[in-house]
């Protein structure tokens, strides 16, 4: 079967971590990248070679061919530019800076490529706001996607877990969110917890993906940059009570889910960040959320319990499943997810 | 009338606010002061030549007195020892470190006098675990009480603020929980959010001060010192919607809650201590809780908020409200937090 | 004698501390002060009915009197607007954002009234580049003066002190500098280091008030809001050796430079803080620079040692020696320094 | 030949590296490494099948096979006891918690094998206290020897790679210390910089190993995990004086040193931490310190700047060098340095 040639537009944070999550697929092609200027995270690439994850060489493309001289210079090679990487893909990654992917969307329409956007664009960006798990038929042979931000995807992957199991009917969250990157100066806290108006949009875009659920909930940023952390309350249709019990069985059973306990030393999000330095993963980066089993309680019949959302890799595996969506890879999200995670080495940890 | 005569045990971070509450207190005497080694709280009360607040002298007591050589030889009076203060008063406020009330209760009982414990205790040093609003008759005449400690103080406070209105009968909370005061290099955490098991002890508590509410949370604490916030969402008896307008019209008409906007630029926990210092308040402190009017949302007939805790000055009020109950100053909670709130200035800000 | 008439533009972090200043001197009135929109430093004035420090009112005028009706719907009473102000005042202390000062230059020329800038405007805005100690001859009848920056003002004060003594010829400094103010949101920094490209504005600045001494420095930002501390080296002409003990005892007698151990609690920057708010000072404000005693270390001939620099006020006194300058009101920074020193109860702890 | 055989005492956050480190050369063996309890280091080691770098397995041994039934439930395999591993190696590189090193120590001088202690020990414990460049030669053939802690190794890195061009006589440091790595929760700090007594033993410890140096210097806690930061003013001898030029030009060719600009993006201590990430080296670590060219001043005839010190792999290369010199591997720190350089792909990216 030929591969799905894909590329990727914008090599920060984001961007990087789609070209290794689509190196890794044996299905896909990582066909090109498309950078800027000479950012740390380029120049990394060229010290190696412009040799990537799984030996895969990224090739760069630029936005801006004016630029190609600071690149020479620097010894940095160069393929050509984003136009023409477009032209040789099934679909294009969009993880350019906020507000960028809307433009580029114009670009692709011309070229009759497929995208798929991240979550700093708008939602108007695409046909279908997407999440793998909880609406993949909706992506099914769509041109434009837009994938949940990070809090929302992993949001979503605990609260569709529990509303398969259970017909959730409500959820409340509190979102401690973390404020930078690991490397980010340009928009930190210093020693203080910041607000924003409730309901947070991490709460609306609940919604959105999955209407058949009120949510609403409050988001605090703190001084960290290893993972967020939110606490969920959810109740089931119908009075049903979920037992801790329950919940925890179908937490663990979820690939995309890593249950821990604070006494095996998951003491908070710090940890895990450590766990996948430990593991040797690249670049420190876990494709699961992590859920405390020692955090879940029941409240009446409600049950409520804290996840840790690594901000920078947890959005990738979704979007792999995007690609799948609209190129119709796989028609179930099921098969569609299963291939992304076998891929991705995620879940190989479950007993 | 005479004065009720008191004491503090201690003069850490609650112990010198303790005494500075006591000698604003227009029908007590604050008597003197424990202190144990010449710590820089000491030796800035000494460089005032021991004038604290309003004018008052604080008399200075030792807890050893082979150590008062130390404070000779700096210049500090030394008034007597600790048993010669518990000698002098109708109460001591004991704000000793964690642990030490315990031992000092021993001293207390034999001489007959009257303490207040703060949160650091167990519950079994005292007669009655005590919440100026939600439990005030329990501590009438007693002699041992014990505070809740700042999280759940400022917490109660809200929702007997809502009970007492709309009558509440669950409540699950997240503590975004300050690990360290300003000045601490003891306790801090960096770069971290740090996770305890659930339920927190806040919810514990306070079903121990409002048995007919069904608590349970989750807490995580996080690298900063100037106030915890708590998002609380609350469920009403039988059914009952609370709607957002009432909720905001309740906390308003409180005197020790102080509602805000992130408009008026009260963005986080950090706006509270600055506005504390702009209003002159003696060592930065604000005696009231924080509530974000924008953080109200409804969740079905349930409503979820957040509040923020000044964590080194909320006990105090309580705390005084306690003296009054154990010495019958006023028979009901009203007139008790009335009497409290004038000497305090507090709710001088409502319109 | 007729008081010096001084208004304040600005009510921000200096601002504010520059009214409080003021109002501090016998031989000083407040005038007023010039506001923009309401922000949390007013709101607090209004609550206090716009009483100050020592029973002034602070009586605020506005630059844009487009605004007023959003004052009066908030209850807080507007005098007048700012070019009022300047038509009423001898001297006007501007603290407006940076920027904003040399385009009210124009009006201060205009109407021929004297100003004193803060370290955020260019040097070219002034007559003068002022330090109350180190040139207060130069600034002597001046219209226009500009204050060095916080670092630079303690750094001077420190530098100074050992040149009277020994001759400076050589500082090399180590700027480790605090990245926000406590209630700062927009400017922090998270798990962090970040480095400024070397020398350091500071030094440069050093050279243009000292140009007798040869100064570089390296100036590294931290994530914290509560003092910079600053290691300095210092070479004294000619070879001379200057010893610790000879260091110390200079730096004892200097009233605005505060000598402490780490043995007596200050651990560091957060306890001068700490200690501030412990003694009562408005604001937990503290104006002397803080020196560590058992960091004073002799390099061969050469001096190190580290300050602690209390950003939000430490420029208060030289600013208000800088109002005595311009209006000649003494004539040596003996007398000046002296008079502001009183007024401020600045060097009141020295034994 | 045959290869060295190693084992590693300690499987915390050195003693995890060196165990890589050791992986990775071709002339020595990993024969195990010994771990306490199943810490998430050990448990992510197992959830690898205790594969780690280079392909190689890590057979782990325990200090007390009491545990071992804990580490049988959780399925991770145990070889055998800590004294079993030191009978099959030739030198053991003791990586465990500050104070149990000396306590090893006995067991290795009973059962005849040679090791390297880590910095937190007292430099009794070794015959000689070691760094690999500036006294490689007092470590041949000896039985026992003590690394430099992380900030000394890197310091001595750049001052003896002056040393050796220019001849350098005093040398004063400001350290600006992080206080906790990635995934500490026990030693925090938040909102403070805390000073220790200077001088700092980074400075003293330097002559001990260049006794021909005079140092001194200041240390500063700051509340960062990515990397201390050292500014150092170094004085060359006999009034040489050292350009601008030529101190970057020296440190530009040294193999341990990285120099990059602020302008290329290292804007500060947690950009080599990102970069370490973004080329994909295990654990996100870097063997190389850091060295900002504009950071780099001079001062008179002295040169000053600052360098960047990744606490956590700093030691790994100076460790294998110690194992070359204590089996007489390479007789030279030139063969020596060269042969653990190439191993751990060092100095790769100079052009």
């Amino acid at each position: 079967m030929e591969k799905i040639k894909v590329g990727v537009a914008g090599y920060g944070t984001i961007g990087s971590r789609l070209a290794d999550g689509v190196a890794l697929q044996d299905d896909m092609e990582l066909v090109g990248i498309v950078g800027h200027s000479p950012s740390l995270a380029i120049r990394a690439l060229a010290e190696n070679d412009m040799i990537g994850v799984n030996g895969v060489e990224y090739k760069l493309y630029l936005v801006d061919m004016d630029l190609k001289p600071r690149f020479d210079a620097l010894g940095i090679p160069v393929e050509g530019s984003f136009e023409e990487l477009c032209e040789k893909v099934d679909v294009m990654l969009d993880a350019s800076p906020g507000g960028t992917g809307a433009a580029n969307k114009a670009i692709y329409e011309r070229l009759g490529v497929k995208a798929i956007f991240q979550g700093g664009e708008k939602n108007s960006v695409a046909d279908v706001f997407f999440h793998g798990y909880a609406n993949y038929d909706l992506g099914l042979g769509k041109q434009f996607l837009k994938l949940t931000s990070c809090n929302t995807t992993g949001l979503i992957r605990a609260v569709d877990c529990l509303d398969r199991k259970f017909g959730i009917e409500k959820v409340a969250i509190t979102i401690i969110r973390r404020v930078a990157d690991p490397g980010d100066y340009h928009r930190g806290l210093t020693n203080a917890l910041q607000m924003e108006k409730a309901p947070s949009h991490q709460a609306v875009d609940l919604m959105t993906i999955m209407p058949h659920i009120a949510a609403t909930g409050i988001l605090v940023h703190t001084p960290v940059t290893h993972g967020h952390i939110i606490t969920v309350l959810a109740t089931a249709k119908d009075g049903r009570k979920i037992t801790r019990e329950e919940a925890i069985e179908a937490f663990r059973a979820h690939p995309r889910i890593r249950t821990v306990t604070i006494d095996e030393g998951f003491k908070g999000n710090a940890s895990f960040f450590k766990y996948a330095r430990d593991l040797g993963n690249r670049r420190a980066d876990m494709y699961e959320i992590g859920l405390w089993e020692d955090s879940v309680v029941e409240s009446g019949n409600d049950i409520m319990f804290a996840i840790n959302i690594p901000q920078e890799s947890v959005t990738i595996p979704e979007t792999i499943d995007g690609v799948r969506a609209v190129m119709q890879m796989q028609t179930t999200s099921a098969e569609a997810t299963a291939a992304t995670n076998k891929n991705l080495k995620i879940g190989r940890f479950k007993k």
